[in-house]
């Protein structure tokens, strides 16, 4: 198959494709969100996993990041390299995962760009909105909240595909101080939103999903629950996990900004790591 | 280096890099603009090309695609998977390019992904804006329409670097009929205009890169120059080439949609292949 034929086919059910951008509409009181997430063969996903499951996913891992921030996705730009490997059988298979992922979410496929290369890599791009001024940032939280996640973790082993938090997310708006989606695993996750908050935080209870380790949950990622804190007295969805501390200089207890405790102990900022490969046939969605 | 150090690198010269998302106000009156385009070693560069260029060159493709809309470029993502070749300084050299191509054009780095793979991959997304309903389509060439472009062609090998014709691009709104950038070669590109508008073309006059065949610049690629249409009797700057026919059914005289004639004689519309791998050393921007 050849560039312009992939597009041809992609045309019929996305108008948006076929110029040299994608032309939308801007939006009156509205932030727009902008996030790309890199999917790369032998990185994030192996061949053996069906072409939808590898779409579907590369999707939903940037659905994921608009859920966090609270806000509503509209357009999608996929970018392929196509491998040797890969047939139209395949690439048709790639496309229905993107698609019926995108449909759940109420978005459009809107451009991208195919190209090949030796492995397999995607770049997935999200356009989403927020109400103006009220994107959930990463840097709000605030000592004495609670801190709360979406649902149970550990979810690399234990989880069969990702379920963008996006109406969640929305519901977060105006109520959380800070909130980011787990990727990586809770312990790297959440040493990143204390650092960008200038806090601490006590974990005093880690919900597990079926089958899944506290060492899974902490360390473990591909969990795309959200995490994220709240004043203490506010009302809010999900599970509480612990609190926030204050982020005293180094020395000083409880701890520097970044510090993760969970029963007192302090937790090493270790989670998933996108530099190590896969071994052939281990894949984090099956 | 790993991905949160060069994050944090990043993040000194670009403060909207480093949540879940890049938040980015929306422009009441103006329509977005989205793109992404790959480059992808071997197939656009080969590695002794400098980083700089490596960099420079790839925003420089996407800025291409929004001189060649009308519009503004506003917000830059930048999404990366690093060859195992590249080092501290090399990473450093590619934004150094990114940067300097992006602060020419008055965009911001705003985001992007940053990973590992065999070969090196970069996606550039940009996002850019036009006036509502304004922005130049390939689709609105009508027959007797005069075609120009912006320069002289044949840029593969003549060529030193790549200037986004954006404030061209911006002179173009309101008077061409229709417009692209010329990324894969004159043939190619006129017969992807002409298909999108339901016409032919007849060229006339083919201006050349000093040092440039005629060949190189109907098929060979990275010219980055525009390719517009306007009706014959409104003054327009650039060079005119030739004019828009109709494109009548196949069969019947001049041509069916897409058809381009030099001279009287239909060109084949082959261009720049992507899918072709580049020979060591071999490079477009020397």
């Amino acid at each position: 198959m050849t560039e312009d034929s992939i597009i041809a086919k992609l045309r019929r059910r996305s108008p948006l494709i076929g110029d040299d951008c994608a032309v939308v509409p801007s939006r009156a009181g509205r932030d727009l969100l902008l996030k790309a997430d890199l999917s790369i063969e032998g990185v994030h996903f192996t061949r053996e996993l069906k072409p939808e499951q590898i779409g579907a996913r590369a999707v939903a891992r940037s659905l994921s990041d608009i859920a966090a921030m609270g806000g509503t996705p509209l357009y999608c730009l996929v970018s392929i390299a196509l491998a040797p490997w890969t047939d139209e059988r395949w690439i048709d298979g790639f496309y229905r995962g993107v698609y019926k992922m995108l449909g759940k979410a109420q978005a459009s496929l809107a451009g991208g760009d195919i190209s090949h290369a030796d492995q397999l890599i995607c770049d997935v791009i999200l356009c989403g909105s927020v109400a103006k001024g009220k994107a959930l940032l990463r840097s709000g939280a605030k000592p004495e909240d609670s801190l709360y996640v979406s649902g149970p973790l550990g979810g690399w082993r234990h989880k069969r595909g990702i379920e963008p938090r996006l109406q969640f997310g929305r519901k977060l708006v105006g109520v959380a101080t800070a909130c980011m989606d787990i990727s990586d695993g809770l312990a790297l996750d959440l040493h990143r939103l204390c650092k960008a908050s200038g806090v601490a935080a006590e974990l005093d209870n880690v919900p597990l999903l079926k089958g899944a380790t506290l060492d899974e949950a902490l360390h473990d990622g591909e969990d795309y629950e959200l995490l994220y804190t709240a004043p203490p007295r506010v009302k809010v969805p999900g599970i509480r996990i612990g609190a926030i501390t204050p982020g005293d200089p180094p020395g000083k207890p409880p701890g520097k900004p970044g510090t993760v405790r969970y029963d007192g102990k302090a937790l090493k900022p270790i989670g998933y790591d996108h530099t190590r490969r896969l071994p052939s046939g281990q894949n984090p969605v099956r």
